[in-house]
């Protein structure tokens, strides 16, 4: 089970980590950070260096393609080389996922086009206007296009992923042995719940937001 | 606000990366990735690289210290490169921190005697024989000594932290702009809530379990 984590300037560094961290525990997993060249990529915070180990022409197919978000997905929705790449990985794989404004660069590449998909919720009209059909869920399944919410959404799908690949029994290990037991002090996690005015203040100034939050 | 997240060999990455996220979204925190030398860093399952932006010489100072944890803690505990500059830091420190098994290090280091905390739920056992009082939370505040138990419960911890230091509404804003509204398809993610023969298969060898599980 080859599992390839593209890599882009200005990623979110959850949106890779967190389902990194669930499925490359799936017993026989094999992951890669793949960018268009190997070599350190940073984040959107430009305080993370994360190291993709392999270069997109060294890396020509995987069974999961899993594509993060970030304020980078803005260019790499628009660069070609990363798009080509994307739909050759496409035409092999048996999963095409991706997390938070991840979805945005599969639609550019013409993954997406009239499929159920999510992304953040900032980006759920900037997705409509790629082509596909926003849901609000966390998790969307349409075919073997999987697209997962804002940024620690992608743990969620992960687990979902190893629910469908490997079974329940494999995912509930993964579960427990990363203590995946959320208890968060607040809740206010999307923008039905969070405080009002808080959302109401990013929606605002949503493609800032959208840079800020990835 | 200065953090620093300390990196070492075999650490796990999302230990690190997602209290990384969370608290490095707080205005004005400016966040290091610090290990024993500057550079590359590789984690438990060795197929991901984060890089260490300063090494411990370069680095004497900071509001929060985060000790990630993983397989590599076993080591770390036992470093006096580690433990040292850990005292050092905690003498200036206003928050010292951990994830998982970086509870392990904190008390290897002295700091944890006599004090409430918690690890990751295979390791309770080794943190009291360090001489700590271990709890079964998944977050415990001891004065300035903050523990998270496995994995992924430092994005938790990190919203707490978030709330004691910037307020409630920096809290729910970063929870809001990272969408974190836990749904995970599965309620297996503490030793009380999973199957009872996966957890028991995993305490029968649970050093081992602690070396995979980080």
């Amino acid at each position: 089970m080859q599992i390839a984590i593209v890599l882009y300037d200005r990623f979110t560094a959850l949106d890779a980590v967190g389902p990194f961290e669930m499925l490359s525990r799936m017993p026989g997993a094999k992951t890669v950070f793949v960018a268009a060249n190997a070599g350190p990529v940073r984040n959107d915070q430009d305080n993370l260096t994360l190291h993709a180990d392999r270069g997109f022409a060294e890396m020509t197919a995987a069974d999961i393609v899993l594509v993060p978000g970030g304020p980078g997905a803005r260019d790499a929705m628009k660069d070609p080389l990363v798009l080509d790449w994307l739909r050759a990985m496409d035409a092999g794989s048996t999963w095409t996922t991706s997390v938070c404004t991840g979805s945005l660069v599969l639609a550019g590449a013409g993954l997406l086009e009239g499929r159920r998909a999510t992304s953040h919720w900032l980006a759920l009209d900037a997705l409509r206007d790629l082509g596909a059909e926003p849901t609000g869920e966390r998790v969307v399944f349409d075919g073997k296009y999987v697209t997962a919410a804002g940024v620690s959404s992608g743990i969620d799908m992960a687990l979902h992923l190893l629910g469908r690949i490997a079974g329940d029994r494999v995912a509930q290990t993964v579960q427990l042995l990363t203590e995946y037991d959320p208890q968060p002090p607040y809740d206010a996690g999307s923008p039905e719940k969070a405080p009002a005015d808080i959302v109401a203040y990013w929606r605002s100034g949503s493609g800032q937001a959208v840079v800020e939050a990835g």
